[in-house]
């Protein structure tokens, strides 16, 4: 990946000057090991580009390293946390709120922690959503719990009240899990305090099952979602192998960016297509899927296909003016179109084929985190809390380079992170696959 | 349930009179615990029918025990013996397969053992399907596969045909494993066999996803799907607590028969709702299902429903000649039949709901046995080596009051097993969900 | 299995004349579907002993059928009632108390529901142990927990005491779920109960992870059990495998009968030695386990070998005096003895091996059920509240015929459930290990 | 991570000449994407230690990047490649296996594949191991199977006679998987051809559950027993909480390097000590291990400890000359001698304790690995496939800041990866822990 001008400062509610009650343990012999205020991580480690650039002048991009500080910002005496958690289900989402509810209480002695209900709306009085306090005794009995206990919601709110209803409450550092709309929106309302000239730290902590967020190297539920998926892979060849032509599809997650088709089909690698949205494909035409399909199925008599659900769009570029009897847009999904043109394929050659058709979207979504996102949510939910008690601010907590750093959210908002067609994953996938280029030659 | 006049007897080739190799064993101390041809089990326990029936004159309906019989009707050293599985898939075949293979060779020391590849299609030459040899190295290694290494196909062939083929290629007994299609078709062959007067024993073992053939009081493979579609109610449990007005719809498998969603809905006790063909429901009016679903919206905010595909029927008989453009008839599906309907209700009363959909069929009926299925498995398949052996035929090897039974194909074949209305099952559905009669009463 | 002399006649606190509130529900259209008083289940299916003992004008034995009753023993508007959990952990546990609190919550409307801490312990105010108000909202988020939320104790207390406190806190129904000790000791306060002219049902659910209660088909947790137990054999199986004369040596419960040791060898069926308590073998001489292990590393390179906990107490007799220098008796663990033996063996003849030995018992012993036991608890709580109610008492619910039924605790405490060496599983394991007597010919 | 003077240069078999068949792919339109020869990453990511370094003038230090070259050293058409595996099992070795396979054959059309049977032994005739040949077939069923299908062996054999049989079969490439011994042969090896002057590259894929091999940021096979060992604590922790004082105890793997223990602690966060080989503990005296154990159980009344293999080996230096009865040398085992020093701790004090004790070693070894760590796998496989192809040798294939890289074997052979008792995991383990620092302070 390359990186263009990116500001990677950190922007602080002021200087840090209360220390940090981590500073007994290190007195009592349990080394804290505090981050200093200038560590960082280089961002770019390809050493040819890195050299060319210093050669150049140019100061190497580098995120400020996440962990805890010796001196706060906050007096963890007075800090009024609040956690909240929007848009879509994520396995780890309960594991972020754990970690960062057991940070606060058991390391930093806060204990004035506040859930707020169901995303955005939590905030919002009208809606009439009770604020929930938050403890070890309520974070205790969710560790193998899918979903989230605080419930979530999608859509924006106004920003402003939500600002007033902070304020309202005394909150001095606020918690925001969610995705790239949230990411806005917390950088909308850490504007916002700043012109109120409100002490509210704001702290996202990066959501996306998709795992396209920009300049976050991964995100959590990632790995268990990818590990999830390949029980349908798992299942799709088992159909596939037992018919006669048998055809397994399975639509997985992915909007604008294949990573998880791309990194199951690895974990088995018996899938012999992968069609996402960063690399284009035709249908029809010599060379073109349906043409390899056929052609797979003629040399081996089965064929896996996973599909994110982000591919192939243009497919849909003429119908965009569609509607449906009640006046709606026909939506568009890739999975049930792609079931049906390759049916109709098969029908018009007279070639019989069993194909199965596999979504197991909501069942990825919704379950609990395996072990390995627990503990990456655990690091994420700690390193949230020594950000907001340092009074770091418009920031969220990222993984680069195997190191949790601090990213500030106008860096990344609005931008994604895509499969590089050219990169060693999508490459993987081609020499995993076997498949061409799925370009008609026609 | 109650049982009308069944005929348990058993058909046999002829009278056995080889001395078993399983005799070699009780020699060397390991006892083989042979079954008499006498031993029979009690099919109804309920005691007041036993003694009122018994008080009547009537003999009490008694199955033939299953098991290893000290003389057999075929001399070992000259069996032939050919498998097939058809149908769709489900968790277990590969454990059959497995079972049969390694009673045949390592107990019977039957060597010739083939398996007809894709289902019927495999007896049929036209198809092209080579016959495969099978022996304990062809089958270790399928013991975590789900499917079937054999394949499978769907609908009928020539009766004639397969038995034609059975004679060329001299096999004594067939194992054919599938659903009430199969052994229908297992009975016709066995016909034709006696028929052809061909000393050929046909037995089956049967199976059923939906855990309904009649007769049977457990199939396999329902275990694990049992298993697997829990892990798709606890997904959507999960995110109907996520969102205010939260609607989780599982479909589950169960075309005639409910009892994958009854028994999935029980093992978890967070479904409020669970809807199977053999109980009558309303959709509109008060009291029916609508109605009740608002309530409980109104009451917690969130529901699960768990609806077996053969579920309210009744709702499509009036579409019964709708065609789509192309003329084709329009599929009844009722899992996104109730999708809609609950999305209009509520959209009419403008309520926001929060639906989500789960079509766990393929994945689970693709994955691998779960242990307590493997052992049953091991249990059929070894059963059935013992029927066959025995002489016996037109027969499937079956499962009731606990004990491995023998039972005529021609007492189950075209009848199903049904959840009672009245029976325990359905009653503790009722306790654990709370749910009403769902009739209206408008 | 032969059944000699049983009572199987129910203790009754006094006849039931309180309508059930689940009258209710039948009147709302959804049937409840009572149980008769006199609904009986036969006991012995075996149709000629039935038929010899018919003849000699005895009754079959038979169970009183588990379930709701019209009428009950108790107002349920009065009723409180109390759960302990004794002994060691078992699957099932928490999902027992679940399904005992739901029921008489919703079903009967119950609220005074209080969980006695850490077994009889919880009953013995000297302790300490608060008692805890147990409702739906205290057991909705334990059903993903192992081991059980009212906490366990080993040993026996005063009988005397613990009937005292159930009289001071106006217990009516007490659930206790345990093993044998604990059926024991239920007897005696049932007995004491009725010493004291005492309105107190006392309900035994009956706990071991053997299998081994006697008249109990099967046992909540022995499916899970016999579940996680294969991941064993897998791992064995493989370190097995991956070395020249590997041997995987797995040690699992089992104090006085091997059902689970037999049913997990049978889940895979790549085992090749089961040691059970019920079947003798010998180390040493021809045949005898040693010899034949040996015979088998030569002709097969590995093995796995699967023993029960209680298997070969015979080899500690003559050790019976030995003590450490603490002056303890030496504890005698047929597992670590096996592995010294199999290494002394193969040590002598100077034949390498590479030998590794799993216990996995406490890792399932804490786990939480599967789906599988998740159902039968839910069904074993259920019908344990619906005899309480009914004002039985000393007696446990178990399962028979694959039906639930009531036992009076009389007929089975202090007797145990065998393997029989005769029987089904016993011969399918030696199908399936191929292993032979294991006594030795010299 | 500080790290000193390490020569990373590869060391090549001569210069690459031989077009790749990957460029065909390219040719067809899906993109190889080569690695050019000079592509490198950057090794130390801490921006103020790269800063200080250039300053001075210091080259900052690089690994060459893993991933196909254009330009080969060996031609496919003549390559002959063989694999072997050494040393304890651990997960992902099949997948490795198979990666390495599927690549090789299906990419560079490499079809001479030849497996060497239990490690090092398979090169020794004398042990009479027949070499296996490998390819698609072979390694399309192990998916799903632990352990490896090649076997392996503990122990050194003569380097000589290894290169000797190398030469005999005209192996060109040599994949040798296996901790850090093997990685030692392997340079030897690689050492001995390079004197004969042959053509033969050595590859290895560096294989270490504890996940401690220098300069190897991530071992497959340990997310695998991270995620099983997890297990263990689960059920330790149900036990712990299951009884008045009960305590947990489970040991895991890790001889020289706490990390399986500290990252499977931090996967549940409710483990309350945790034990390494790097951090020093007493047991005895005033906020010694005892002493704060004795305070946690009167606090929480029950506790969980997790400790590694390796940890607290001070204790048994007094014991060096202890020797058995036949006069082997004690061994030491931390778990045992814990186990047993609790126990007495608290007899000594009359406190009542329920302690079990959990060694899930060999469990986790075997199991087959979950998806994460079978992605992994197949980019190691491949990738030491393409580093092969390229003639590069004496080296391994690793991972460094999330890329993958080739590494001298001389620049981390007998060095150890630990974790740092400064550093951001032990520290969360102590936040998530609340353990002290375990130091006598009398």
């Amino acid at each position: 990946m390359r990186f263009g001008d990116v500001n990677t400062e950190i922007e602080t509610l002021g200087p840090p000057c209360v220390p940090s009650p981590l500073l007994e343990n290190e007195a009592k012999g349990s080394l804290a090991s505090f981050v200093a205020e200038d560590d960082r991580v280089i961002v770019d480690v390809n050493a040819k580009r890195h050299k060319q650039r210093t050669q150049e002048g140019i100061e190497p991009l580098c995120f400020e390293l996440a962990g805890p500080r010796e001196q706060l910002f906050f007096n963890p005496a007075n800090v009024k946390a609040g956690l909240v958690t929007c848009g879509g289900l994520c396995p780890g989402l309960n594991d972020i709120i754990r970690a960062v509810v057991l940070e606060l209480y058991h390391c930093y002695h806060v204990e004035d922690i506040f859930g707020f209900r169901h995303g955005l709306q939590g905030f919002i009085p009208s809606y009439g959503h009770e604020v929930v306090h938050l403890g070890p005794k309520s974070v205790a009995p969710i560790l193998d719990l899918g979903g989230t206990i605080l419930g979530s919601s999608r859509g924006p709110q106004n920003i402003d009240d939500v600002v007033t209803r902070l304020e309202e409450l005394g909150i001095n550092i606020l918690f925001m899990i969610g995705g790239d709309g949230t990411l806005v929106a917390s950088m909308k309302i850490a504007e916002e305090v700043s012109r109120r000239g409100l002490p509210i730290s704001v702290i996202g902590i990066p959501k996306t099952i998709d795992n396209d967020i920009y300049l976050l190297a991964r995100s959590f539920g990632f790995d268990t979602s990818v590990g999830i998926a390949t029980r349908s892979i798992e299942a799709a060849h088992n159909e596939a192998r037992g018919y006669v032509n048998g055809i397994g599809l399975i639509k997985l997650m992915g909007r604008e960016s294949g990573f998880i088709a791309a990194s199951a089909a690895l974990a088995r690698q018996d899938v012999n297509f992968v069609l996402i949205p960063e690399v284009d494909f035709d249908l029809e035409g010599p060379s073109g899927f349906l043409d390899e399909l056929e052609q797979r199925l003629a040399d081996r008599k089965h064929a896996v296909i996973v599909v994110a659900e982000g591919a192939g769009q243009k497919f849909f570029s003429e119908q965009k003016n569609e509607r449906d009897p009640s006046g709606n847009p026909v939506l568009h999904d890739i999975g049930t179109f792609l079931k049906q043109k390759i049916n109709e394929h098969f029908s018009k050659k007279n070639i019989d084929i069993a194909l199965k058709y596999i979504d197991p979207s909501y069942i990825i979504r919704s379950l609990p985190a395996n072990p390995n996102d627990r503990i990456f949510c655990s690091f994420l939910g700690r390193d949230a809390v020594h950000a907001g008690m340092a009074g770091k601010t418009n920031m969220f907590v990222g993984n680069w380079n195997n190191h949790f750093v601090h990213v500030p959210i106008s860096a990344s908002a609005g931008l994604r992170k895509k499969v590089e067609s050219s990169g060693k994953l999508w490459r993987t996938v081609l020499e995993a696959t076997g498949q061409g280029s799925l370009i008609s030659t026609g």
